[in-house]
């Protein structure tokens, strides 16, 4: 099954590169992109997720980011500089920066060189060994694997992680 | 610590008015509306829980609503008149459909009653036992607690369910 068959892949390549540069800049972690795929029902778990609510003129859609406990601790030990064995709120608030600002580097991007304006809502964080989310829309839902590769604490090293996308036209 | 202090409660009246007339037209339950409160640091927990963002001109916020397994069994058994007593696909669209239709009528009201126009994203439902949900904003979030009081299936009679609402300024 083809993704640009049945989603728009232009309005998901913002959010790859808006991760990558994100976990580069704000965790020093160093991340690779596995190819879009359509998710089928719940694929993505996690013990960490972050979601995200837009609207806009032409779209509204929620993008979601899953960590498992090891890649989220991996990805937090690196954005500090400093060993983190456990969740605690310091690492869910930046689980909520994360999708904040993967949001906010998508949607300039959409802007820049596409032209379509979308909003962003409160992020919300959830936390829950092995939840799973399910986004409540008849349109495709994108989803994103990305392998971290290397950061300066190893905890999080071969750890994968997934963003999910969708979004509808109004 | 008086809510109306700190938080506008002419917001968060919209949101109990809609969440008493969801639940007593799309699944016959009564249920009964605590006093809203401001929420501390991931009081709401439970199994389920529908997330749906809103993006308008004056205001951006997220609004959730957690319900405990056999709260939502309780209120999807009345739904559909028919015992339901295991968590599936079927009633995790269920809990993305009340917090759907719980913002829909909500944000009607605040648009007729006072003019505040607010777009909704796409609702998310998050399953997984005893998860906790935080709202990464630096406004003061309301939380509100409802009993059901009574529906046809006694499953969910004396069970509570939260629902959540956070708005900031644009």
């Amino acid at each position: 099954m083809e993704l640009k068959n049945v989603i728009e892949e232009r309005l998901i390549q913002p959010f790859i590169n808006a991760t990558v540069k994100v976990l580069e800049t704000m965790a020093f972690t160093h991340v690779l992109p596995g190819r879009p795929y359509l998710k089928n029902e719940e694929v993505a778990k996690g013990d960490l997720s972050g979601v995200i609510g837009m609207t806009g003129e032409d779209k509204y859609g929620t993008m979601s980011v899953s960590f498992s406990k090891k890649a989220i601790l991996g990805v937090v030990s690196n954005m500090f500089s400093e060993s983190k064995t456990q969740i605690d709120g310091e690492i869910k608030d930046a689980v909520g920066e994360i999708a904040n600002m993967i949001s906010g580097q998508a949607r300039q991007e959409m802007e820049q060189q596409m032209g379509v304006s979308i909003n962003a809502a409160i992020p919300t964080v959830i936390s829950g060994t092995d939840h799973s989310i399910r986004h409540i829309t008849d349109y495709p839902i994108a989803a994103v694997t990305f392998t971290i590769q290397k950061g300066e604490f190893s905890i999080g090293n071969g750890e994968e992680f997934t963003i999910e996308i969708c979004l509808e036209d109004n």
